[in-house]
């Protein structure tokens, strides 16, 4: 059974979403759905772009005659598109609120969706996580995968909590002000403390990781490449600093940078990627400064650096895998996603 | 005949030339050479890197035991790789000044060589554009290939002179601070004067199109993806709006962006590349503003940006096709390089 997938929201994330469904052999890229006629979509549809020939749809009827205008051929609206029974699960890539508002209409036509991480936890039956909770996702029908900096947390703090339990958290995060292109959004020339405290993003990973105590305080500044984290955490038990980084190393989905070999902040790791022709110079696995690990006492702490374009879209590849009975083994889903997405 | 090309100095120009020439079938990369085992060395030599299985070569004698030290495995210095007869031609991409010392012991092997614009003009025999002069070119030894915001002039104003004949050009150039891992050398929150005026570029575009009076200056800002220029040509016959559109789009290597379809900046066009997967977003075309070019009578008016990392890459490669008779016509070398880089 090949898996009928459409990608609802064309932006950051839904973008590289589709493009990774359609690199897989055991589901399809049936159709990709929107709201405009953006510079965005027209490249991704170019004869040279990375979704041509998918079918288009307007996920907003009053929509729809505006995208046409523009010169879009766009089959029809999404509703129409999900009542024709073609599609199977829906990615939900939408902007923050939208994917609620939107699973009234999933849920009317019987149709699987994945929310991100800008919905609230509630919006699915579980927020999921590749290595910690895919053999609950088996079957679902609503599930949220959440944000990069979340996805970041629970990838690291699960491999320090399986080496030594983990008490309790403190991780500051220094967010980049926008995405490289987004330029309305942005900041410059300043640093803005978020004012809640804790952040989400304790809580966020609180939805997957239930057993942690954490709490995040977070910080934008003027820069579009990545965010940085700073990780504080307590252990129950025992580890050294050479068993946590061999962990990291052997994880999946993280790796080591060395500032020592030139990697002294996310510029120079971004041009790794840049070198190594990853399309849209994305990495999806978190980068952990190899120099910034260190152990004192029960205090644990590291750096590590988070491409927030891509970080979640192999976590939105298992996923469908998991909620349509694709793959029953986790392990078998995350190496299969890696393996199409050039993933270390 | 198969040319056998050596890249001397693996930096921004460097690495890219270096994956060109291997894209080519009518040329090969023999080896490289550079004087570190820098991060980016390293992740290009990779399994997964472009240049793997690559031979190295170091270009100083007293940085060969340095390299051999950090691990790498260095075949010997670049001048016993010259000695041995086994390289046509070197594409030198070494720091300002450097080419011209080495051009000394190129001389003294017979080897050919191509010197980047950070050289003075008389390194060469003659500076090359692929549109200008390919046929002087032919079977030269030693011919310098001008740079990024140089290439870019010459492009545009070539095209607007055979429409309508340039009586004199004034052009302002925004330039990005530093590339965008070159995060040492940048500037932060400051708008910086180049004080001598005119700019080297005006002087540079006359070293190609050598009837043309322009005068330029430029201005460094803190942004790293792109330059942006503002040009003002008087000429002296006429010319439409629509006319210079038409021409610029006929013309290859120079594209037109629309500020009204959303490219409003450089960020929004280097994400236009980014979608398309383009290696390392390169855009080796001139973006000319559809919206900004205007004319009022004799006045000539547009904005164009540029991407410095990769404009001078396509010049390069049909540079080495001048030098090695590998083709007589330009035309047909300019067709060959677009096809191998995906250029427009």
């Amino acid at each position: 059974m090949v898996v009928r997938v459409c990608v609802n929201g064309i932006g950051t994330i839904g973008k590289r979403v589709a493009h990774a469904v359609k690199l897989q052999d055991d589901m399809k890229l049936a159709a990709i759905s929107t709201t405009s006629a953006s510079y965005t979509l027209r490249t991704l549809l170019e004869p040279e772009g990375p979704l041509y020939g998918t079918d288009l749809w307007c996920s907003v009827p009053e929509k729809l005659k505006a995208m046409r205008d523009a010169g879009m051929y766009v089959n029809g609206t999404l509703e129409e598109l999900l009542a024709s029974g073609k599609i199977d699960i829906v990615v939900d890539c939408t902007p923050e609120g939208i994917g609620a508002q939107n699973k009234i209409m999933y849920q009317k036509y019987g149709v699987k969706a994945i929310f991100q991480g800008g919905e609230k936890a509630n919006v699915g039956e579980m927020t999921f996580n590749s290595f910690v909770n895919y053999q609950e996702a088996l079957g679902k029908n609503y599930v949220r995968v959440p944000s990069c900096n979340t996805t970041s947390l629970i990838r690291t703090l699960n491999v320090l909590d399986k080496l030594a339990g983990i008490e309790s958290v403190f991780a500051t995060i220094i967010r980049r002000a926008s995405d490289p292109a987004d330029t309305e959004k942005t900041i410059m020339n300043t640093i803005e403390p978020t004012t809640t405290v804790p952040s989400h993003h304790g809580p966020d990973v609180q939805t997957v990781l239930k057993h942690i105590n954490i709490k995040t305080m977070a910080f934008k500044v003027p820069t579009t490449l990545a965010h940085v984290h700073a990780v504080n955490a307590k252990v129950k038990g025992q580890v050294k600093k050479d068993e946590l980084e061999e962990a990291f190393v052997k994880n999946t989905r993280i790796i080591l940078v060395s500032a020592d070999q030139g990697y002294k902040n996310t510029a120079t790791v971004i041009e790794r990627f840049r070198d190594l022709c990853r399309p849209r110079n994305d990495m999806p696995e978190v980068a952990v400064w190899k120099e910034t690990i260190a152990v004192d006492g029960s205090n644990v702490y590291w750096s590590h650096m988070v491409h927030q374009e891509s970080i979640v879209i192999p976590e939105n590849i298992d996923c469908i895998r998991a909620m349509c009975n694709l793959e029953k083994d986790g392990w078998s889903s995350i190496k299969k996603t890696n393996k199409s997405l050039g993933i270390s």
